[in-house]
């Protein structure tokens, strides 16, 4: 990407940062009849297949730290989204990306960001089909990603029941780990840092294993703004309680190993770290048999962290487990 | 929306605001499975229509004068959207809004937004199912529209012919002539000027018209760049030169009135001034009939402003035609 300057990307380096962010895809799968460049994308029926619909935006310095890798911020566009869908057991399909530029964006960083979203297109066989820039700053991408499910299956937030076992996929607390090493990295780095980090730049939420659970789970989320907030969700969806032991919340190896040199509490890490992107959800026992068929085919493991109770609708609640949810830190933002 | 002070709209302010964003719209549609409040929306399948998705943003101080009327920046959010799929001759039918409220947006300004965009979404009839809010500067507002139109019937910039007539719907330029007189304001303001400024701030795409002329124009765009540079996409897309002639370029009587006063030169502004969010449309001498007709169904005039050429392929040209498009400055942003 040849610039005039190299310190910002110029005229055209606006050009080919454009060029890389929405030519980049060479070929389309055929439900795209009209992708980037008319005034609208025209997206083919899906048979009897239900829409679904997400956006989400990542800005440089929120959910970033300012001028932190910008392939880092192209990938967390696309996977959070990719996350939302995952909670729903939907597949995505097609993207629609209004991207806000600062002219100072610098070449490297403008490739990054380029090079970070398509990897994360690619991940998941996602085609960008429109979008819009504009020239202005902070750095801003809004990600608007569709997806398709079997008509009327999608997982809900309003299904969970008195009884139902409440789990989680994966392991919690990384992201925010590695959000603050990022923030104050340690005199001695371990490698077991690098991977909390990198769990916090490019998360990978369990879609296949979201689309497995589809039609056996009562109620699904992403674990987004930490597990007690988002769980709030599901009870306050579903009129239930949710009952938490967090002596069985799932670490990593790497939580384990700063928490040890540190002192810090996983368990709060866990409960209210945000971006995870791990899903949280609710079956009763007849999910049993499809949870595991999905554990070994989408290669996700899955761990049994409550219950699900007709006590204190709408409320989290076990012994530590904080009553306002947590940091408010980690969740700068909100899905409607 | 109370909130617990005047100048920042605060946590309360925020909450309420979100709700004014998020959760007016008391009734949706049938075809809303799950609206805002899940990890996504969830849209039924539409028989064998083709969905048709645009996203637009628009941003205090980029799109509007900074600090300019908010409600103005709510509608436009959704206008310059809807201005696309009346290009693409399409119905809107469901919104996604990604928006970057600031802390200090300000209660009074916080509600002309949402009633804003509450009044546009009102306007065209269109669902808002979905969305995300991060507390972030400047105030912007990223808008994802999905329509429908019947299977392979949407009108794209590639299907010009030599022989064709070149038209517009409305009036040009004034969008641009009210942005003049905000940042400029004269000092004997007369009630033309109004009208200017609310076509600046208040679009009103050509919707039904655009589902008129579908099937029976052969390329269409959205005039949001100026109607030289828009055209330059169709001629480029179809690869034919677009011959304009001037003298025929549609005027506001406010237009004239503000020319007069001024001394400015009207085709100026026609040519290059940005965001009318009328359509520029091409159609050989069969569409005559269904032209006409959505003339008087849609209530919307057009004018013959020039023709198709197979000479000078991908360029606009005429007596008076600025080689380059015009201003820059009317269009900070683009489609892909």
């Amino acid at each position: 990407m040849p610039t005039p300057d190299g310190d910002s990307i110029g005229r055209a380096g606006e050009l080919a940062l454009i060029e890389a962010l929405f030519h980049r895809q060479r070929e389309l799968p055929g439900d795209v009849r009209l992708g980037v460049g008319d005034d609208a994308a025209v997206l083919a029926a899906a048979g009897t297949d239900d829409w679904v619909a997400a956006v989400d935006t990542v800005i440089d310095g929120v959910h970033a730290l300012p001028g932190d890798d910008a392939s880092a911020l192209g990938w967390k566009a696309v996977a959070v989204n990719v996350s939302d869908l995952a909670a729903m057991g939907a597949e995505p399909r097609h993207a629609l990306l209004a991207a806000s530029l600062p002219a100072a964006l610098g070449r490297d960083r403008a490739e990054a960001l380029a090079d970070g979203l398509h990897a994360a297109l690619g991940e998941w066989g996602v085609a960008l089909v429109g979008g819009d820039t504009t020239a202005s700053a902070p750095l801003s991408l809004s990600l608007t990603l569709l997806g398709r499910a079997p008509e009327g299956t999608c997982m809900r937030r309003d299904g969970a029941r008195p009884g139902d076992t409440v789990y989680v996929t994966g392991t919690l607390g990384d992201s925010a780990a590695g959000l603050a090493l990022l923030s104050d990295p340690p005199p001695e780095w371990l490698a077991a840092y690098d991977w909390l980090v990198e769990r916090h730049r490019r998360p990978r939420p369990p879609l296949a294993f979201g689309r497995g659970i589809r039609g056996a789970a009562s109620a699904a989320i992403d674990v987004s703004d930490g597990l007690v907030a988002d769980l709030g969700h599901i009870a306050r969806a579903s009129a239930v309680g949710i009952e938490i032991d967090p002596d069985r919340l799932p670490l990593s190896a790497p939580m384990g190993e700063w928490a040890w040199a540190t002192g810090i509490d996983p368990a709060r890490y866990a409960l209210a770290g945000g971006e995870d992107f791990e899903l949280a959800f609710t079956a009763g026992e007849d999910a049993f048999e499809a949870m595991h068929r999905a554990k070994y085919t989408a290669d996700t493991r899955f761990t049994a962290v409550g219950r699900v109770t007709a006590e204190r609708p709408g409320e989290v609640y076990g012994d530590g487990v904080p009553t306002d949810g947590g940091w408010d830190h980690f969740a700068p933002d909100g899905d409607r």
